[in-house]
Protein backbone atom coordinates (compact mmCIF):
# COMPACT_ATOMS: atom_id res chain seq x y z
CA UNK A 1 0.00 0.00 0.00
CA UNK A 2 2.82 2.49 0.80
CA UNK A 3 3.84 2.44 -3.31
CA UNK A 4 3.46 5.97 -3.18
CA UNK A 5 0.59 7.38 -5.96
CA UNK A 6 0.88 8.10 -9.53
CA UNK A 7 -1.40 11.57 -10.33
CA UNK A 8 -1.59 13.98 -7.98
CA UNK A 9 -3.95 16.78 -8.76
CA UNK A 10 -3.05 19.91 -5.87
CA UNK A 11 -5.79 22.50 -5.75
CA UNK A 12 -3.87 25.35 -4.39
CA UNK A 13 -0.35 25.46 -5.78
CA UNK A 14 0.91 27.59 -3.50
CA UNK A 15 3.40 27.54 -0.49
CA UNK A 16 1.80 24.61 0.83
CA UNK A 17 0.21 22.48 -1.86
CA UNK A 18 3.04 23.69 -4.32
CA UNK A 19 6.39 22.31 -1.29
CA UNK A 20 4.29 19.10 -0.65
CA UNK A 21 4.00 18.27 -4.71
CA UNK A 22 7.87 19.65 -4.84
CA UNK A 23 8.78 16.93 -1.73
CA UNK A 24 6.93 14.06 -2.82
CA UNK A 25 8.55 14.21 -6.13
CA UNK A 26 12.15 14.29 -4.87
CA UNK A 27 11.21 11.46 -2.59
CA UNK A 28 9.86 9.49 -5.77
CA UNK A 29 6.29 8.89 -4.80
CA UNK A 30 4.39 10.83 -7.29
CA UNK A 31 4.88 10.34 -10.82
CA UNK A 32 2.57 13.28 -12.44
CA UNK A 33 1.34 16.32 -10.63
CA UNK A 34 -1.69 18.52 -11.83
CA UNK A 35 -1.82 21.93 -10.55
CA UNK A 36 -5.11 23.71 -10.19
CA UNK A 37 -5.68 26.97 -9.54
CA UNK A 38 -8.06 30.58 -10.63
CA UNK A 39 -4.29 32.11 -11.09
CA UNK A 40 -2.94 30.90 -14.92
CA UNK A 41 0.21 33.20 -14.44
CA UNK A 42 0.78 30.86 -10.58
CA UNK A 43 0.51 28.02 -12.41
CA UNK A 44 2.52 28.95 -15.31
CA UNK A 45 5.16 29.59 -12.99
CA UNK A 46 4.84 26.46 -11.24
CA UNK A 47 5.20 24.58 -14.27
CA UNK A 48 8.07 26.55 -14.82
CA UNK A 49 9.79 26.10 -11.87
CA UNK A 50 8.96 21.79 -11.97
CA UNK A 51 6.46 22.42 -9.16
CA UNK A 52 4.27 20.99 -11.53
CA UNK A 53 4.07 19.04 -14.77
CA UNK A 54 0.34 20.07 -15.63
CA UNK A 55 -2.33 22.86 -15.32
CA UNK A 56 -5.90 23.28 -15.12
CA UNK A 57 -8.69 25.57 -14.18
CA UNK A 58 -10.98 23.30 -13.35
CA UNK A 59 -10.77 20.49 -10.65
CA UNK A 60 -14.12 18.69 -12.32
CA UNK A 61 -12.24 18.00 -15.99
CA UNK A 62 -8.99 16.46 -13.86
CA UNK A 63 -10.44 14.80 -10.70
CA UNK A 64 -10.70 11.36 -12.25
CA UNK A 65 -7.45 11.04 -13.28
CA UNK A 66 -6.07 11.75 -9.86
CA UNK A 67 -4.86 8.59 -7.62
CA UNK A 68 -4.26 11.72 -4.81
CA UNK A 69 -6.16 15.01 -4.34
CA UNK A 70 -4.90 17.56 -1.97
CA UNK A 71 -6.87 20.52 -1.47
CA UNK A 72 -4.87 23.30 -0.34
CA UNK A 73 -7.33 25.95 -1.32
CA UNK A 74 -8.63 28.86 1.41
CA UNK A 75 -11.40 26.99 3.31
CA UNK A 76 -13.70 29.23 1.85
CA UNK A 77 -13.39 27.50 -1.13
CA UNK A 78 -13.49 23.79 0.02
CA UNK A 79 -17.01 22.94 -0.28
CA UNK A 80 -17.15 24.22 -3.64
CA UNK A 81 -14.44 22.32 -4.60
CA UNK A 82 -16.02 18.96 -3.22
CA UNK A 83 -19.21 19.73 -5.17
CA UNK A 84 -16.81 20.33 -8.00
CA UNK A 85 -14.98 17.19 -7.99
CA UNK A 86 -17.76 14.84 -6.52
CA UNK A 87 -18.95 13.23 -9.59
CA UNK A 88 -15.75 12.64 -11.52
CA UNK A 89 -13.91 10.71 -8.09
CA UNK A 90 -12.51 6.98 -9.07
CA UNK A 91 -14.21 4.72 -5.95
CA UNK A 92 -10.58 4.56 -4.43
CA UNK A 93 -9.24 8.49 -5.26
CA UNK A 94 -8.08 9.64 -1.80
CA UNK A 95 -9.01 13.41 -1.04
CA UNK A 96 -7.26 15.04 2.15
CA UNK A 97 -6.79 18.31 2.35
CA UNK A 98 -4.22 21.10 4.41
CA UNK A 99 -6.71 23.23 6.15
CA UNK A 100 -5.37 24.77 9.87
CA UNK A 101 -8.97 23.94 11.03
CA UNK A 102 -10.63 20.01 10.81
CA UNK A 103 -13.96 20.25 11.96
CA UNK A 104 -15.15 22.08 9.35
CA UNK A 105 -13.24 20.15 6.73
CA UNK A 106 -14.93 16.98 8.14
CA UNK A 107 -18.32 18.51 7.67
CA UNK A 108 -17.89 19.56 4.14
CA UNK A 109 -16.49 16.38 3.26
CA UNK A 110 -19.92 14.75 4.93
CA UNK A 111 -21.82 17.20 3.10
CA UNK A 112 -20.18 16.60 -0.10
CA UNK A 113 -18.75 13.56 -0.45
CA UNK A 114 -21.03 11.74 1.59
CA UNK A 115 -20.13 8.37 -0.42
CA UNK A 116 -16.92 8.91 -0.47
CA UNK A 117 -15.71 8.75 3.23
CA UNK A 118 -13.59 6.24 3.32
CA UNK A 119 -10.61 7.96 1.19
CA UNK A 120 -11.21 11.07 3.14
CA UNK A 121 -8.49 12.48 5.16
CA UNK A 122 -8.71 15.54 6.82
CA UNK A 123 -4.88 16.72 7.68
CA UNK A 124 -3.26 20.03 8.69
CA UNK A 125 0.29 20.61 8.04
CA UNK A 126 1.60 22.72 10.71
CA UNK A 127 3.66 25.10 7.88
CA UNK A 128 2.67 28.79 8.37
CA UNK A 129 5.01 31.35 6.41
CA UNK A 130 4.20 34.89 5.38
CA UNK A 131 5.14 33.42 1.57
CA UNK A 132 2.18 32.33 -0.68
CA UNK A 133 2.61 31.65 -4.00
CA UNK A 134 3.86 28.79 -6.18
CA UNK A 135 7.50 30.58 -6.08
CA UNK A 136 7.22 30.21 -2.44
CA UNK A 137 7.36 25.97 -2.84
CA UNK A 138 9.91 24.50 -1.52
CA UNK A 139 11.41 20.62 -1.10
CA UNK A 140 12.33 21.01 2.94
CA UNK A 141 9.36 22.85 4.04
CA UNK A 142 7.63 19.64 5.99
CA UNK A 143 11.43 18.45 7.08
CA UNK A 144 10.57 17.66 10.57
CA UNK A 145 7.47 19.79 9.85
CA UNK A 146 3.96 18.22 12.09
CA UNK A 147 1.30 17.11 10.26
CA UNK A 148 -1.61 16.40 12.17
CA UNK A 149 -4.26 13.58 10.39
CA UNK A 150 -7.92 13.66 11.78
CA UNK A 151 -9.66 10.23 9.87
CA UNK A 152 -13.27 10.21 10.12
CA UNK A 153 -14.56 6.75 12.04
CA UNK A 154 -15.35 5.95 8.21
CA UNK A 155 -11.84 6.34 6.72
CA UNK A 156 -10.12 3.23 5.57
CA UNK A 157 -7.31 2.96 8.01
CA UNK A 158 -4.71 1.70 5.39
CA UNK A 159 -5.97 4.92 3.48
CA UNK A 160 -5.22 7.27 6.25
CA UNK A 161 -1.56 4.96 6.32
CA UNK A 162 -1.28 6.15 2.82
CA UNK A 163 -1.80 9.73 3.40
CA UNK A 164 0.61 9.39 6.22
CA UNK A 165 3.49 7.74 4.69
CA UNK A 166 3.34 10.55 2.09
CA UNK A 167 3.76 13.08 4.72
CA UNK A 168 6.30 11.20 6.01
CA UNK A 169 8.35 10.97 2.87
CA UNK A 170 8.32 14.78 2.64
CA UNK A 171 10.05 14.30 6.46
CA UNK A 172 7.13 15.23 8.28
CA UNK A 173 6.69 14.39 12.05
CA UNK A 174 2.51 12.65 12.19
CA UNK A 175 -0.14 13.10 14.24
CA UNK A 176 -2.94 11.27 14.60
CA UNK A 177 -6.05 13.21 16.48
CA UNK A 178 -9.80 14.10 16.37
CA UNK A 179 -10.96 16.95 14.78
CA UNK A 180 -12.31 18.47 17.76
CA UNK A 181 -9.17 17.75 19.50
CA UNK A 182 -7.53 19.16 16.82
CA UNK A 183 -9.50 22.70 16.35
CA UNK A 184 -9.24 22.67 20.45
CA UNK A 185 -5.48 22.33 20.72
CA UNK A 186 -5.14 25.01 17.97
CA UNK A 187 -7.86 27.41 18.97
CA UNK A 188 -5.29 27.79 22.64
CA UNK A 189 -2.09 27.87 20.89
CA UNK A 190 -2.21 29.52 17.53
CA UNK A 191 -6.07 31.07 16.37
CA UNK A 192 -6.56 32.93 20.37
CA UNK A 193 -2.52 34.80 19.63
CA UNK A 194 -4.04 35.79 16.28
CA UNK A 195 -6.99 37.01 17.42
CA UNK A 196 -5.33 38.96 20.40
CA UNK A 197 -2.35 40.22 18.87
CA UNK A 198 -4.77 41.74 15.63
CA UNK A 199 -7.36 43.21 18.38
CA UNK A 200 -4.22 44.71 20.51
CA UNK A 201 -2.75 45.98 17.15
CA UNK A 202 -6.23 47.42 16.43
CA UNK A 203 -6.54 49.24 19.50
CA UNK A 204 -3.57 50.98 19.63
CA UNK A 205 -4.12 52.51 16.03
CA UNK A 206 -7.40 53.77 17.23
CA UNK A 207 -5.74 55.61 19.86
CA UNK A 208 -5.89 59.78 19.80
CA UNK A 209 -1.81 59.23 20.41
CA UNK A 210 -1.55 56.46 18.28
CA UNK A 211 1.56 57.81 16.45
CA UNK A 212 3.56 58.69 19.41
CA UNK A 213 2.77 55.09 20.82
CA UNK A 214 4.15 53.49 17.47
CA UNK A 215 7.31 55.82 17.58
CA UNK A 216 7.87 54.45 20.79
CA UNK A 217 7.39 50.82 20.37
CA UNK A 218 10.38 48.75 20.35
CA UNK A 219 11.00 44.99 20.11
CA UNK A 220 8.55 43.67 22.51
CA UNK A 221 6.35 45.18 20.60
CA UNK A 222 7.40 44.00 17.61
CA UNK A 223 7.10 40.34 18.41
CA UNK A 224 3.91 40.40 20.17
CA UNK A 225 3.05 42.21 17.37
CA UNK A 226 4.05 39.89 14.62
CA UNK A 227 1.02 37.68 13.88
CA UNK A 228 -1.26 40.84 13.90
CA UNK A 229 0.69 41.36 10.21
CA UNK A 230 -1.15 37.69 8.92
CA UNK A 231 -3.56 37.93 6.23
CA UNK A 232 -6.88 39.22 7.51
CA UNK A 233 -9.79 37.08 4.39
CA UNK A 234 -7.52 33.91 5.26
CA UNK A 235 -7.64 34.53 9.32
CA UNK A 236 -11.46 35.56 8.95
CA UNK A 237 -11.71 32.14 7.91
CA UNK A 238 -10.24 30.03 10.12
CA UNK A 239 -12.03 32.03 13.37
CA UNK A 240 -15.25 31.57 11.73
CA UNK A 241 -13.90 27.98 10.84
CA UNK A 242 -13.50 27.31 14.30
CA UNK A 243 -16.04 29.57 16.07
CA UNK A 244 -16.89 27.58 18.76
CA UNK A 245 -13.47 26.25 20.05
CA UNK A 246 -11.93 29.99 19.55
CA UNK A 247 -14.94 31.41 21.37
CA UNK A 248 -14.48 28.79 24.26
CA UNK A 249 -10.88 29.93 24.38
CA UNK A 250 -11.53 33.65 24.36
CA UNK A 251 -14.10 33.57 27.74
CA UNK A 252 -10.94 31.64 28.94
CA UNK A 253 -8.34 34.28 28.55
CA UNK A 254 -10.63 37.39 29.85
CA UNK A 255 -11.30 35.58 32.60
CA UNK A 256 -7.59 35.11 33.14
CA UNK A 257 -7.57 39.51 32.62
CA UNK A 258 -9.63 39.49 34.62
CA UNK A 259 -7.87 37.78 37.31
CA UNK A 260 -4.56 40.28 36.05
CA UNK A 261 -7.18 42.95 36.60
CA UNK A 262 -7.66 42.23 40.26
CA UNK A 263 -4.13 41.50 41.11
CA UNK A 264 -3.52 44.77 39.68
CA UNK A 265 -6.15 46.60 41.12
CA UNK A 266 -4.98 45.16 44.66
CA UNK A 267 -1.79 46.39 43.91
CA UNK A 268 -1.17 42.33 45.05
CA UNK A 269 2.60 42.04 44.56
CA UNK A 270 3.32 38.32 46.06
CA UNK A 271 0.01 37.50 43.21
CA UNK A 272 1.61 39.37 40.40
CA UNK A 273 4.81 37.84 40.68
CA UNK A 274 3.51 34.47 41.15
CA UNK A 275 1.33 34.78 37.94
CA UNK A 276 4.71 36.20 36.01
CA UNK A 277 6.73 33.55 37.35
CA UNK A 278 4.56 30.74 36.36
CA UNK A 279 4.29 32.25 32.96
CA UNK A 280 7.73 32.74 32.69
CA UNK A 281 8.45 29.18 33.85
CA UNK A 282 6.38 27.76 31.36
CA UNK A 283 7.52 29.87 28.26
CA UNK A 284 10.96 28.99 29.17
CA UNK A 285 10.54 24.97 29.44
CA UNK A 286 8.71 25.25 26.15
CA UNK A 287 11.42 27.73 24.50
CA UNK A 288 14.19 24.98 25.67
CA UNK A 289 11.82 21.88 24.16
CA UNK A 290 11.35 24.29 21.06
CA UNK A 291 14.52 25.13 19.99
CA UNK A 292 16.16 21.15 20.79
CA UNK A 293 13.09 19.80 18.00
CA UNK A 294 13.88 22.52 15.60
CA UNK B 1 28.12 73.61 30.24
CA UNK B 2 28.37 70.53 27.82
CA UNK B 3 32.45 69.69 28.68
CA UNK B 4 30.89 66.43 30.41
CA UNK B 5 31.72 66.00 34.31
CA UNK B 6 34.67 64.38 36.08
CA UNK B 7 32.94 61.70 38.15
CA UNK B 8 30.46 59.43 37.55
CA UNK B 9 28.67 57.25 40.49
CA UNK B 10 26.74 54.30 38.61
CA UNK B 11 24.57 52.49 41.12
CA UNK B 12 23.80 49.36 39.90
CA UNK B 13 26.17 48.46 37.50
CA UNK B 14 24.23 45.54 34.70
CA UNK B 15 23.33 46.42 31.15
CA UNK B 16 21.86 49.45 31.79
CA UNK B 17 24.10 51.26 34.02
CA UNK B 18 27.49 49.49 32.77
CA UNK B 19 26.94 50.24 29.38
CA UNK B 20 26.67 53.86 30.21
CA UNK B 21 29.47 54.07 31.96
CA UNK B 22 31.53 52.39 29.00
CA UNK B 23 29.88 54.61 26.35
CA UNK B 24 30.73 57.70 28.45
CA UNK B 25 34.41 56.60 29.40
CA UNK B 26 34.49 56.00 25.16
CA UNK B 27 33.34 59.55 24.26
CA UNK B 28 35.53 61.23 26.70
CA UNK B 29 33.45 62.46 28.93
CA UNK B 30 33.95 61.04 32.08
CA UNK B 31 37.25 60.60 33.80
CA UNK B 32 36.34 58.24 36.66
CA UNK B 33 33.15 56.05 37.20
CA UNK B 34 32.55 54.63 40.64
CA UNK B 35 30.13 51.31 40.24
CA UNK B 36 27.99 50.66 43.44
CA UNK B 37 26.21 47.58 44.16
CA UNK B 38 25.73 44.88 46.67
CA UNK B 39 27.20 42.48 44.64
CA UNK B 40 31.20 42.50 45.31
CA UNK B 41 31.31 39.72 42.41
CA UNK B 42 29.72 41.58 40.06
CA UNK B 43 31.28 45.23 40.77
CA UNK B 44 34.89 43.37 40.61
CA UNK B 45 33.97 41.70 37.40
CA UNK B 46 32.90 45.30 36.33
CA UNK B 47 35.83 46.82 37.44
CA UNK B 48 37.83 44.19 35.80
CA UNK B 49 36.21 44.64 32.53
CA UNK B 50 37.20 48.60 32.53
CA UNK B 51 33.17 49.14 32.62
CA UNK B 52 34.11 50.72 36.48
CA UNK B 53 37.33 52.28 38.18
CA UNK B 54 36.31 52.23 41.61
CA UNK B 55 33.87 50.19 43.74
CA UNK B 56 31.91 50.83 46.20
CA UNK B 57 28.64 48.76 48.09
CA UNK B 58 27.34 51.96 50.42
CA UNK B 59 26.14 55.38 48.32
CA UNK B 60 26.47 57.32 50.71
CA UNK B 61 30.39 57.03 51.18
CA UNK B 62 31.00 58.17 47.94
CA UNK B 63 27.82 60.53 46.84
CA UNK B 64 29.44 63.53 47.94
CA UNK B 65 32.71 63.02 44.90
CA UNK B 66 30.04 62.37 42.70
CA UNK B 67 29.26 65.19 39.72
CA UNK B 68 26.39 62.98 38.17
CA UNK B 69 24.57 59.73 39.65
CA UNK B 70 22.90 57.63 37.86
CA UNK B 71 20.22 55.20 39.64
CA UNK B 72 20.09 52.22 37.16
CA UNK B 73 18.78 50.01 40.00
CA UNK B 74 15.66 48.55 40.55
CA UNK B 75 12.49 50.82 41.09
CA UNK B 76 11.90 48.77 44.45
CA UNK B 77 15.23 50.23 45.75
CA UNK B 78 15.18 53.54 44.78
CA UNK B 79 13.45 55.15 47.52
CA UNK B 80 16.18 54.13 49.72
CA UNK B 81 19.01 54.59 47.78
CA UNK B 82 17.86 58.56 47.19
CA UNK B 83 17.36 58.47 51.29
CA UNK B 84 21.28 57.23 51.69
CA UNK B 85 22.51 59.66 49.48
CA UNK B 86 20.65 62.72 50.30
CA UNK B 87 22.88 63.98 53.56
CA UNK B 88 26.21 63.60 51.14
CA UNK B 89 24.94 65.12 47.78
CA UNK B 90 27.04 68.54 46.73
CA UNK B 91 24.17 71.33 45.64
CA UNK B 92 25.17 70.61 41.89
CA UNK B 93 25.56 67.01 41.92
CA UNK B 94 23.06 66.05 39.24
CA UNK B 95 20.37 63.01 40.17
CA UNK B 96 18.79 60.83 36.88
CA UNK B 97 17.92 57.67 36.64
CA UNK B 98 17.22 54.97 34.10
CA UNK B 99 14.07 53.02 35.19
CA UNK B 100 10.95 52.08 32.84
CA UNK B 101 8.34 54.36 34.51
CA UNK B 102 8.69 58.11 35.16
CA UNK B 103 5.72 58.98 37.23
CA UNK B 104 7.05 56.86 40.39
CA UNK B 105 10.64 58.28 39.70
CA UNK B 106 9.32 61.58 40.05
CA UNK B 107 6.97 60.92 43.42
CA UNK B 108 10.49 59.35 44.84
CA UNK B 109 12.78 62.17 43.69
CA UNK B 110 10.46 64.77 45.57
CA UNK B 111 9.57 62.59 48.63
CA UNK B 112 13.57 61.91 48.86
CA UNK B 113 15.48 64.84 47.19
CA UNK B 114 12.76 67.68 47.75
CA UNK B 115 16.14 70.34 48.49
CA UNK B 116 17.47 69.04 45.42
CA UNK B 117 15.04 68.99 42.56
CA UNK B 118 16.78 71.25 39.88
CA UNK B 119 19.47 68.28 39.66
CA UNK B 120 17.05 65.91 39.37
CA UNK B 121 16.96 64.86 35.92
CA UNK B 122 14.39 61.04 35.31
CA UNK B 123 15.24 59.71 31.99
CA UNK B 124 14.09 56.14 30.59
CA UNK B 125 16.85 54.43 28.11
CA UNK B 126 14.99 52.12 25.64
CA UNK B 127 16.98 49.35 25.61
CA UNK B 128 15.61 46.20 27.24
CA UNK B 129 17.47 42.97 26.67
CA UNK B 130 17.63 39.52 28.31
CA UNK B 131 21.03 39.95 29.82
CA UNK B 132 22.25 40.99 32.71
CA UNK B 133 25.19 41.55 34.92
CA UNK B 134 28.10 43.74 34.48
CA UNK B 135 29.14 41.11 31.91
CA UNK B 136 26.58 42.82 29.74
CA UNK B 137 27.68 45.80 29.62
CA UNK B 138 28.68 47.43 25.92
CA UNK B 139 29.60 50.16 23.79
CA UNK B 140 27.41 50.16 21.63
CA UNK B 141 23.99 49.71 23.10
CA UNK B 142 22.83 53.07 22.99
CA UNK B 143 23.52 54.12 19.47
CA UNK B 144 20.30 55.10 17.92
CA UNK B 145 18.99 53.87 20.91
CA UNK B 146 15.72 56.29 22.05
CA UNK B 147 16.07 57.90 25.62
CA UNK B 148 13.18 59.79 26.88
CA UNK B 149 13.89 62.50 29.47
CA UNK B 150 11.27 63.68 31.70
CA UNK B 151 12.50 66.96 33.48
CA UNK B 152 10.68 68.17 36.74
CA UNK B 153 9.29 71.86 36.05
CA UNK B 154 11.92 72.30 38.94
CA UNK B 155 14.85 70.95 36.60
CA UNK B 156 17.04 73.67 35.81
CA UNK B 157 17.26 73.59 31.59
CA UNK B 158 20.81 73.83 31.94
CA UNK B 159 21.09 69.82 33.99
CA UNK B 160 18.59 68.79 31.72
CA UNK B 161 20.72 69.96 28.63
CA UNK B 162 23.44 68.19 30.32
CA UNK B 163 22.17 64.94 30.75
CA UNK B 164 20.78 65.41 27.53
CA UNK B 165 24.11 66.26 25.99
CA UNK B 166 25.69 63.04 27.99
CA UNK B 167 23.53 60.49 26.17
CA UNK B 168 23.78 62.47 23.33
CA UNK B 169 27.58 61.52 23.41
CA UNK B 170 26.52 57.74 23.20
CA UNK B 171 24.73 57.97 20.20
CA UNK B 172 21.37 58.07 21.51
CA UNK B 173 18.16 59.80 20.06
CA UNK B 174 16.58 62.04 22.82
CA UNK B 175 13.11 62.70 23.60
CA UNK B 176 11.36 65.18 25.66
CA UNK B 177 7.96 64.19 27.45
CA UNK B 178 5.99 64.94 30.66
CA UNK B 179 6.41 61.50 33.23
CA UNK B 180 2.95 60.81 32.52
CA UNK B 181 2.61 61.42 29.26
CA UNK B 182 5.53 58.68 28.84
CA UNK B 183 3.66 56.57 31.34
CA UNK B 184 0.88 56.61 29.18
CA UNK B 185 2.85 55.59 26.13
CA UNK B 186 5.21 53.07 27.54
CA UNK B 187 1.69 51.39 29.54
CA UNK B 188 0.62 51.26 25.54
CA UNK B 189 3.32 49.55 23.71
CA UNK B 190 5.38 47.47 26.05
CA UNK B 191 3.55 47.06 29.42
CA UNK B 192 0.32 46.48 28.53
CA UNK B 193 1.74 43.72 25.45
CA UNK B 194 4.10 41.92 28.31
CA UNK B 195 0.98 41.95 30.95
CA UNK B 196 -1.41 40.40 28.27
CA UNK B 197 1.46 37.82 27.08
CA UNK B 198 2.40 36.52 30.60
CA UNK B 199 -1.46 36.23 31.30
CA UNK B 200 -1.73 34.11 27.99
CA UNK B 201 1.00 31.70 28.85
CA UNK B 202 -0.31 31.44 32.32
CA UNK B 203 -3.91 30.38 30.86
CA UNK B 204 -2.38 27.73 28.90
CA UNK B 205 0.06 26.37 31.30
CA UNK B 206 -2.88 26.02 33.37
CA UNK B 207 -5.05 23.97 30.55
CA UNK B 208 -5.62 20.67 31.67
CA UNK B 209 -4.36 19.87 28.00
CA UNK B 210 -1.16 22.08 28.65
CA UNK B 211 1.04 19.49 27.53
CA UNK B 212 -0.46 19.19 24.18
CA UNK B 213 -0.65 22.27 23.72
CA UNK B 214 2.79 23.30 23.74
CA UNK B 215 3.69 20.35 21.81
CA UNK B 216 2.05 22.05 19.13
CA UNK B 217 2.88 25.88 19.57
CA UNK B 218 4.81 26.85 16.77
CA UNK B 219 6.63 30.10 16.11
CA UNK B 220 3.34 32.41 16.07
CA UNK B 221 3.35 31.47 19.77
CA UNK B 222 7.33 31.40 19.96
CA UNK B 223 7.15 35.29 19.76
CA UNK B 224 3.65 36.27 20.87
CA UNK B 225 5.16 34.98 23.84
CA UNK B 226 8.33 35.59 23.78
CA UNK B 227 8.07 38.54 26.28
CA UNK B 228 6.45 36.28 29.08
CA UNK B 229 10.02 35.05 29.26
CA UNK B 230 10.66 38.32 31.17
CA UNK B 231 12.05 38.59 34.79
CA UNK B 232 8.42 38.94 36.99
CA UNK B 233 9.85 40.59 40.19
CA UNK B 234 10.95 43.27 37.09
CA UNK B 235 8.02 43.33 35.87
CA UNK B 236 5.73 43.09 38.79
CA UNK B 237 7.19 46.26 39.98
CA UNK B 238 6.73 48.10 36.16
CA UNK B 239 3.41 46.85 36.95
CA UNK B 240 3.18 48.36 40.16
CA UNK B 241 5.36 51.62 39.47
CA UNK B 242 2.60 52.31 36.04
CA UNK B 243 -0.29 50.93 37.65
CA UNK B 244 -2.77 53.69 36.89
CA UNK B 245 -1.88 53.74 33.29
CA UNK B 246 -1.87 50.63 32.99
CA UNK B 247 -5.20 49.48 34.37
CA UNK B 248 -6.53 52.34 32.01
CA UNK B 249 -4.88 50.10 28.99
CA UNK B 250 -6.37 47.20 30.19
CA UNK B 251 -9.77 48.10 30.50
CA UNK B 252 -10.00 49.22 27.14
CA UNK B 253 -8.32 46.25 25.87
CA UNK B 254 -11.03 44.27 27.81
CA UNK B 255 -13.24 46.63 25.65
CA UNK B 256 -11.86 45.62 22.43
CA UNK B 257 -12.06 41.91 23.24
CA UNK B 258 -15.54 42.27 23.49
CA UNK B 259 -15.72 44.29 20.82
CA UNK B 260 -13.96 41.11 18.89
CA UNK B 261 -15.96 38.82 20.70
CA UNK B 262 -18.85 40.25 19.71
CA UNK B 263 -17.49 39.94 15.87
CA UNK B 264 -17.24 36.07 16.36
CA UNK B 265 -20.14 35.55 18.25
CA UNK B 266 -22.64 37.15 15.35
CA UNK B 267 -20.22 35.20 12.85
CA UNK B 268 -19.53 38.75 11.30
CA UNK B 269 -17.33 38.37 8.32
CA UNK B 270 -17.08 41.21 7.17
CA UNK B 271 -16.53 43.08 10.51
CA UNK B 272 -13.75 40.47 11.32
CA UNK B 273 -11.98 41.03 8.27
CA UNK B 274 -12.02 44.67 8.87
CA UNK B 275 -10.84 44.83 12.09
CA UNK B 276 -8.34 42.52 11.02
CA UNK B 277 -7.52 44.32 7.98
CA UNK B 278 -6.65 47.28 10.10
CA UNK B 279 -4.03 45.70 12.57
CA UNK B 280 -2.44 44.30 9.78
CA UNK B 281 -2.06 47.47 8.14
CA UNK B 282 -0.73 49.12 10.94
CA UNK B 283 1.30 46.33 11.62
CA UNK B 284 2.87 46.31 8.50
CA UNK B 285 3.75 50.29 8.02
CA UNK B 286 4.78 50.45 12.02
CA UNK B 287 7.64 47.22 11.18
CA UNK B 288 8.59 49.35 7.75
CA UNK B 289 9.37 52.17 9.75
CA UNK B 290 10.71 50.30 12.90
CA UNK B 291 13.32 48.53 9.99
CA UNK B 292 14.25 51.63 8.58
CA UNK B 293 15.41 53.14 11.82
CA UNK B 294 17.37 49.84 13.19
Amino acid sequence: MQQGIHTLVVVGVGLIGGSFALSLKRAGKVQHVIGVGRTLENLQQAQGLGVIDEISQNVASVASRADLILLAAPVGQMGRLMAEMAPHLRANTIVTDAGSTKGDVVALFRQYLPQHLAYCVPAHPIAGSDLSGASAAQYGLYEQCKVVITPLPETLPAVAEQVTALWKSCGADLHHMQAEEHDAVFATVSHLPHLLSFAYVDMVAGKADAERCFDFAATGFRDFTRIAGSHPEMWTDISLANRQALQAELVRYQQALNTVQQLLNNADEAGLTKLFGNARKARVQWHQKFIRKA
